[in-house]
């Protein structure tokens, strides 16, 4: 019989089935578990029950929330005229550490993707129309990700948007800052002689 | 206002206190966390407090166990002349991966360290010799760490326990099975000479 004790082995197995979390490493976290205080152990378990129940896609912009509109949504103080289209929740909380963009968002949770049969369908896009319908929305910022599947997802919305009148913008591609044009590949490099700006 | 989902927060914060997980990791598994079912979430909430509550100190041999006693010291088969004694209840998992000792064990807790001022009493040591006192014991094992708080403790122990009559050995140095003597330290190459056996 092999040696195992029940209750340490399940909690292991919980660790190992996050992600990038292999056996010796859920180990290490099960047994740091074991050490602290029971009050931790609670306190983990109450926050991961919570974060699961109470966060769910805000009303509005399918962004994450807990409450019914998002925090961004609610905030009086934000520009409505402009709404930013992101592929993820975790692209809003990248746009808001620049601390630079004031206007809305809208998740889409995906992208058009024919290979893993994600069509407009199974995308937020319903619920971004639904929003310019009724409101005074000037702008749309296509902000999926610069690969294929955000592209394909950027022209598809932009040919729905633009018959409202409404203005379609897309990020800008060029080097990244701080990084090192040897290491550019010929794409981007492309793309930044393509939009270059006088100085 | 800073763009803030409390529940997300506290989880990520949660992740953040285990060991090696930084702030980056601890979003990935906040989210991992949030993108699987609520019953997942439930499960591994159950499976923390499950063993923070569960798990304790078997009565004898002072290793984890959710029983009275552990599954070794309960267990008939094993030699009961015989205990081996480590510094860390892991160190038992250790051992049994070997599937080679069929002795008891006797978990420390820790070693003798002045400096981070754990003594003898701070130890498993009373537990220890009252095991010996009323037990068939033949033969303790030094298992505890090669170093100099390890040792330490070993021979610490070794002086306590020789007056009772019994056998006390100390695992021994070498090169490790596999490793390339290239890189092996001074010391331990020194101490594989020294315990060099007939072939």
């Amino acid at each position: 019989m092999a040696y195992n004790i029940v209750p340490l082995t399940e909690l292991v197995s919980q660790f190992e089935r996050l992600p990038g979390i292999g056996k010796k490493t859920a180990f290490r976290l099960a047994f740091s578990i074991l050490e602290q205080p029971p009050e931790r152990a609670q306190k983990f378990a109450e926050a991961l029950i919570n974060a699961r129940e109470k966060i769910h896609f805000c009303k509005s912009c399918q962004a994450l929330t807990d409450g019914e509109l998002c925090q961004i949504c609610s905030d009086e103080a934000r520009d409505r005229s402009i709404i930013c289209v992101v592929e993820d929740p975790k692209d809003v909380m990248a746009f808001e550490r620049t601390r630079e963009y004031k206007g809305l968002y809208h998740v889409l949770h995906g992208a058009i993707s024919p290979l893993d049969n994600i069509g407009p369908d199974q995308l937020r896009i319903k619920e971004l129309m639904a929003r310019l319908s009724d409101s005074a929305v000037e702008e749309i910022i296509m902000a999926t990700n610069p690969t294929v599947e955000g592209e394909a997802t950027a022209s598809y919305i932009s040919r729905l948007v633009k018959p409202l009148g409404i203005k379609v913008t897309r990020l800008a591609y060029g080097v990244p800052v701080g990084g090192d044009l040897e290491y550019a590949d010929e794409f981007t490099l492309a793309r930044a002689i393509e939009g270059r700006n006088e100085i």
